[in-house]
C-alpha cells in the first residue's frame, strides 16, 4: 500500500462526478482555502477542507499557492503518423485550400503513403514521443485512431502500435478505428469495393484481435456519405465497436441527426451546425466534441459553442492532434481557444477538458474529475492567482507536475 | 579566450547583415549539409561549410539534424507589470469590450493603480522571472516599456526594474519611455496638465538619469490624439528620445504619416491600415512591427502584412507581452500566427523576428543573425525536418539550447 497527501491547496477542483451538460457547466466544484487531497495505490481515497487533513502518508507534498485539477482527457487525436506535412502548410499560405490540397493527393492520402512505408518499430518510437510530451502537458487518458493506412496492413498495423502504447504507456489509452477516414487513390473508382474492404475484412480482423475500442467515419463530403457513414456504423456495431464518428467540419449533411439516432458516443468537429443538428444532439446522449485548434490553423469557422451550451448540449473538447489540420497536442492552448474564440467560460472549458472528454471515451466513472475512487490522473498547477490564469495564459502550460495513477 | 563550435548543423540560417525590406524578406540566407560556427569571446568568428570546419575548439556541440538560427529578438514589450489581468479575460468572455472594460477602469488603469501599490523589488522579480522565461523560449534581446505607472514616480520605478534587468540580464534589453500609455484618471479631466507633466518633470528626470533609450505615445482615440502625440514626440526628441510609436490598433488616425514624418524607428500594431499610411512607410525608413498575439486576444482584425510586404516595407515581428491584451511572451506563437493568420512565409517571419526586429532597436549591426563580429546570439533547434515545422508546430517551441552570447 502506497499513499500521497497533496496538502494546503489554494483551490482543489473536484469536479463532477459524472459528465454533465450545457447549462451546468459554468460550475466547477471546488474546495478551497488549504483543501487537501489522499491518495491510496493510485486511486484518490479521500478529500477535504485543511481542518480534517490526514498527518501522515508515505509522500506528503505541500501544494500551497497551487491547484489541484483533474488531468486533461483528450478525447480525439490522430496522435500515431508518419511525418509531418509543414510543405503542405506553406502551400496553404501561398494559397491553395486544404480541400485543393487533398484533390493534389496531399493531406490525409498523403500521411497515409507515408506510413504504408514505415516500419512498425519506427512508428511506435514517434508515437510514443509524442505521447509522453503530451503528457507533460497535463494529459492524462487519451484517444488515438487509425486511419493514415487505408489498407487492412497498414490500418492494422496502427492499431497494432496503439496497443503497444496501450501496454507501455502511463496513461490509459483507448484506440479507435478510423479506416473509413479518407478514400483511398487505388479505390478511387470503386468506393463500394473499399466499403466492403472495411466490412469484410478490416472489421472482423480487428474484432479478431480485439485491437479497437470504437469506430469512426469521416462523414464529409471529401469523404463518405451520411448513407455510407451510417452503413459502417453498423458493420462497426456488428465488430462490437460503438460510434464516434467525424461529423460537419466543412458542411452539414445531415450526419449528426443520423448519428445521434445511431447512439454514437460522440459527434466531433461541427465547425459547421444548424438547428436540426441542435434538436438532435438534444434528444440524444451523443457527446458534442469541440476541437478548435482544427478552424485556428486552417483558417475556418470556429464551432458554436455557446449555441451548444445554451441548448444544454454536453461539450468535450479535445485536441485532434494530427500533422495535417492540428500539428499541436497542448489542451492547455485548446482551452484557451475555447474561450478566447468560442465564448467559454475557464470553469466550462475545464469540465469538457475533464469530465466531459473522460465521458466522450466512457471512462466518467474512472477518471476526468477527483472524486473517491478514481484514478489519481492530476495536475498539480504552479503558483497561480486563480483558475481562470490557465486559458488566460494562452502560451504556457501551468504546470508544475502531472501525476498519473498517483505517480509523477 | 573561450571558444565555442557547432558543426554538422543541417542548416545555419545566417540570415542579413542588415535590415531588409518586405519584398527580400522571403530569401534567408542559409549554410546547408554540415556547416559549422565558431565563436570566440561571445562573437561570431567565422562560419562556413563542412570542408572548412575547423579542428577543435573549447567547447564542441553537434549539431547533427539541427538547424541553428539567430535568437528572436522581441522588439515591443511591457514586460515589467504587476498582477495579471485574467478577470478582465473573464468579462470580456461575458461580451464587454476592450474598450467597454477600459472606461470602466479596468484595462491600462487597472494595472497602473496595481503598480503603483507594488515595490520596486518585487516588480523586479516577477520580471526577471518572466525575461527567464521567455529566454527559455528563444528571445536573445527584447524591449520592455515602461507605461503602468502614469506618474512621476512610478513611471522612474518601471524604469529603475528595467535598468536593474539590464544589468543582470543575460540578454541586451533597450527601455522605452511609455508616461503617454493612457491619461490617468487624475487627469482625464485636464490632459493639458499630464502631457505637461510628460514634458516637464519626467522626460527631464529620465534624461538626468539615462533611464531610457526610446519615447512611446499610445496614439489612439482611447488615448492621445495624433496632434498629441507629436507634440510627445517633439518633446521626446529634445530629452534624447527617438520615437518608437503604438499607432493603429484599433482606428487609421493619420498618426502613421506623422510618425514617419517625424522619423520613428518604428510604429507598432497596425491593426488597421490605409492606403496613405502605406504610402507614408513606402517614403520611410520607419519599420512596421506587427503584434499579432494581440488580434489573437482581442479577436480583432489581424495586420495586412502581405499588404505591407508587397509594398516592400520592413516587417518586424514581436509580443507586445502585457497582462491585458497579450499575455503570453512566446515569439515562436508569434511566428505561428504570422504564417496561419497573416499569411507571412516561415522564411519571412523569421526575418522580421531577428533582424528586422534586431532594426527595430537600431541593433542590427550587433544582433538579429549570424554573420562574423555579431554577438552570438542564437537558437539550436531540435531535431526537425525544416525551417518551415517551427511556425508550422504552433504549440511548441522547437528549442534545443539557447545561447547568448555564446553562454548557453
Amino acid at each position: 500500500m502506497s499513499t500521497l497527501l497533496i496538502h494546503s491547496l489554494k483551490g482543489l477542483a473536484i469536479g463532477h462526478a459524472r459528465r454533465i451538460n450545457g447549462k451546468s457547466m459554468a460550475d466547477l466544484p471546488m474546495l478551497e482555502s488549504g483543501a487537501f487531497i489522499l491518495i491510496e495505490n493510485g486511486r484518490i481515497k479521500k478529500t477535504g477542507p485543511a481542518s480534517e487533513c490526514p498527518e501522515r502518508a508515505d509522500r506528503v507534498i505541500d501544494g500551497t499557492g497551487r491547484y489541484l485539477l483533474p488531468a486533461w482527457v483528450d478525447s480525439h487525436t490522430h496522435l500515431v503518423f508518419a511525418g509531418s506535412r509543414e510543405r503542405e502548410f506553406v502551400d496553404r499560405i501561398r494559397g491553395l485550400s486544404y480541400q485543393e490540397i487533398a484533390a493534389r493527393g496531399g493531406g490525409i492520402l498523403n500521411s497515409a503513403a507515408r506510413l504504408r512505408g514505415m516500419a512498425e518499430d519506427a512508428l511506435y518510437q514517434d508515437a510514443l514521443e509524442r505521447l509522453e510530451e503530451v503528457t507533460a502537458s497535463g494529459t492524462g487518458a487519451i484517444e488515438i485512431k487509425s486511419g493514415y493506412g487505408l489498407s487492412t496492413e497498414a490500418e492494422l498495423k496502427i492499431l497494432r502500435v496503439i496497443r503497444r502504447l496501450k501496454e507501455d504507456s502511463q496513461i490509459p489509452i483507448r484506440a479507435t478505428f478510423l479506416g473509413a477516414h479518407s478514400v483511398p487513390t487505388e479505390y478511387k473508382e470503386n468506393r463500394e469495393a473499399y466499403i466492403r474492404l472495411i466490412e469484410e475484412e478490416m472489421l472482423p480482423r480487428i474484432q479478431a484481435e480485439g485491437l479497437a475500442d470504437y469506430m469512426d467515419v469521416f462523414c464529409e463530403k471529401v469523404a463518405f456519405s451520411v448513407e455510407e457513414t451510417e452503413r459502417l456504423i453498423e458493420a462497426g456495431y456488428k465488430a462490437g465497436l460503438k460510434p464516434k464518428i467525424h461529423v460537419n467540419q466543412f458542411y452539414a449533411m445531415g450526419g449528426i441527426p443520423m448519428a445521434c439516432r445511431r447512439k454514437a458516443v460522440s459527434v466531433d468537429h461541427l465547425e459547421v451546425i444548424n438547428e436540426a443538428d441542435i434538436e438532435a444532439l438534444q434528444q440524444s446522449e451523443t457527446i458534442a466534441t469541440l476541437l478548435p485548434t482544427a478552424p485556428f490553423f486552417l483558417n475556418d469557422p470556429y464551432p458554436e459553442a455557446r449555441r451548444m451550451l445554451d441548448a444544454d448540449i454536453p461539450v468535450a473538447l479535445a485536441t485532434d492532434f494530427n500533422p495535417g489540420s492540428t500539428p499541436g497536442g497542448r489542451m492547455s492552448f485548446v482551452l484557451s481557444l475555447a474561450c478566447i474564440k468560442m465564448r467559454m467560460l475557464p470553469a466550462e472549458a475545464i469540465n469538457a477538458a475533464t469530465i466531459n472528454g473522460a465521458a466522450a471515451l466512457e471512462w466518467d466513472a474512472e477518471l476526468g474529475s477527483l472524486h473517491t475512487g478514481k484514478w489519481a490522473n492530476m495536475i498539480l498547477t504552479k503558483k497561480i492567482p486563480s483558475i481562470d490564469y490557465i486559458p488566460y495564459r494562452f502560451g504556457r502550460d501551468q504546470i508544475e507536475r502531472v501525476f498519473v495513477k498517483g505517480e509523477m
